[in-house]
């Protein structure tokens, strides 16, 4: 590192210097002050590991942090909240120079200004992975957090925008020879993906039961869902919206696609993806039920088979 | 690891199996929601990393999970805030097992219990280096934060305590045939130190001006008091309490003490010394006074010398 620990941060706080009339006390004391708003407030952290979940060489800085972020936006989403205050807890190697540390910043400031909330706080260690955890508080504005725990027997299973495309960018990541225009937009989706924070809320007017973000894979993320609220669910494969470059098991088994999968009642289903055509632009697909028992995938000639939670386990 | 992700949290899930009336949704879903109490939001992180901030072989990870959780609650009390809500992002590295993170996990319990804050979120990555990212909130129940930004010429310099004793662990670690009964205590301390929440709202309560945690020795955190202040300081040498196993260069720059150091008004000093004394058994000692100018030590012949800001610098 070719600078001091206090210098770092000072260059930091020059660079989150944004006003904010209720952050009292932003980067660089002790802790943040902020005053919140009058709704139950949501937490959440997740971190971005080396080597586990990107390559340094392969990614620009400015992304990762961007992508920090908007991992951390997705957890929020997925509850039907809004982004608030952001912490970065960053872990730095020795080969890390404080260049490239502002403009990983930069890219978590870029994030914050895109989703509406605020870094105002962080820390700084050094290691030997390159390490960003970031904690996200967030606001249910109206209403209530949608959890994992709701779903019902009987109610529609729906998922927004299409699926598949990260784990189809990490497949053909390495050919660049090979890359068509699909596949260069998978990978500019992987490192800049999108959180759906108003399709949560929508969702959630319209009656949502349960919600994740797809964030481990389609299988993984609904067995979550199944788990949390004691059900079992019916997947219809060939309604599942596979991204342009993707495959079905991409689509299916694949992670960090950072969709929402929601279980809704299904008189709700019609309204909600009019809403969400007409003011975001982004599907929403019907792709199954709940049902009690266990999660079965139907394949197109109606075989019901058990869904393996095939998902992006970290520690496997 | 011995055990999948999901394994892991739902292990997570049943040790963290508190109830409380303000945690709406615990840990395991994509969020944490809490219902807030009426004052501003404190949000502070702070890590462990292995081979920076500690040696695995040389802490249980009990401790370990205990001190993640009080470095962080020692940042809120340095705002005379009290600690609320905590979230934990682990990086684990292959070889530690499932019994090991449940351990870390009882020494975060532990430390939460007795500050009288929870665990309600956090997330598990593989990563080469084992570390925890702590996020906690606090709040400011009554009146305002203290920030290090407020220290005015002719305030007392006070600091609760004593100092030293970590530093004076870090050399005697690595020697246990030469442990006296004092570095036996400095090293206890080390591993499970303490934060000082109750003694920051009582400063706060005596008008302290400007207050921080002296976690990466006494000289740099001064200085940063008065950098964020505007001011300079002078500090008496032979006023500085110094640990039983320490040195005096120890005290002044070593780190990880957990102590406060505040400004307060001259008049003040006497009323809240008594009062820490009386209510908590813990000396308040005034070491110096604000000035304008320069940050100056004072030896016992009365010399003084530009003060270094030696400290803790996990850069350098």
């Amino acid at each position: 590192m070719d600078t001091t620990e206090d210098e770092l941060l000072a260059a930091i706080v020059r660079l989150l210097a944004d006003e904010a009339p209720d952050v009292i006390v932003g980067v660089g004391d002790d802790a943040a002050v902020v005053r919140p708003g009058g709704g139950d407030l949501v937490l959440t952290t997740d971190a971005l590991v080396e080597g586990s979940h990107f390559v340094r060489a392969d990614s620009a800085p400015r992304d990762l942090g961007y992508r920090a972020i908007v991992v951390n936006v997705s957890d929020i989403a997925a509850m039907a909240a809004s982004p608030r205050y952001a912490l970065a807890a960053l872990t730095l190697p020795d080969d890390v120079d404080r260049a490239y540390v502002t403009e990983l910043i930069g890219g978590m400031r870029d994030a914050c200004h895109e989703y509406g909330c605020l870094l105002v706080g962080g820390n700084l260690a050094r290691g030997r992975d390159l390490t960003f955890a970031v904690t996200l508080t967030g606001e249910v504005a109206a209403g209530r957090a949608v959890t994992r725990a709701g779903a019902r027997i009987g109610d529609a299973l729906v998922v927004t925008g299409e699926l598949g495309a990260s784990a189809a960018a990490r497949r053909v990541r390495d050919d660049p020879s090979g890359w068509s225009d699909d596949d260069r937009a998978a990978l500019r989706r992987a490192e800049r993906p999108t959180a759906r924070v108003g399709e949560g809320g929508i969702l959630a007017r319209y009656g949502a039961t349960a919600m994740i973000d797809v964030s481990d894979g389609l299988a993984l993320d609904l067995t979550r869902i199944c788990r949390a609220s004691g059900v079992g669910a019916r997947l219809v494969l060939g309604d599942v919206p596979v991204a342009a470059s993707a495959t079905l098991d991409e689509a299916v088994g694949g992670g960090e696609d950072y969709e929402l999968l929601a279980t809704l009642p299904p008189d709700a289903v019609d309204g909600a993806s009019a809403e969400l055509a007409e003011v975001f632009a982004v599907a929403l697909v019907r792709v199954g039920a709940i049902i009690e028992g266990g999660i079965v995938g139907v394949d197109a000639d109606g075989t019901e088979t058990p869904l393996e939670p095939e998902g992006w386990d970290h520690f496997r």
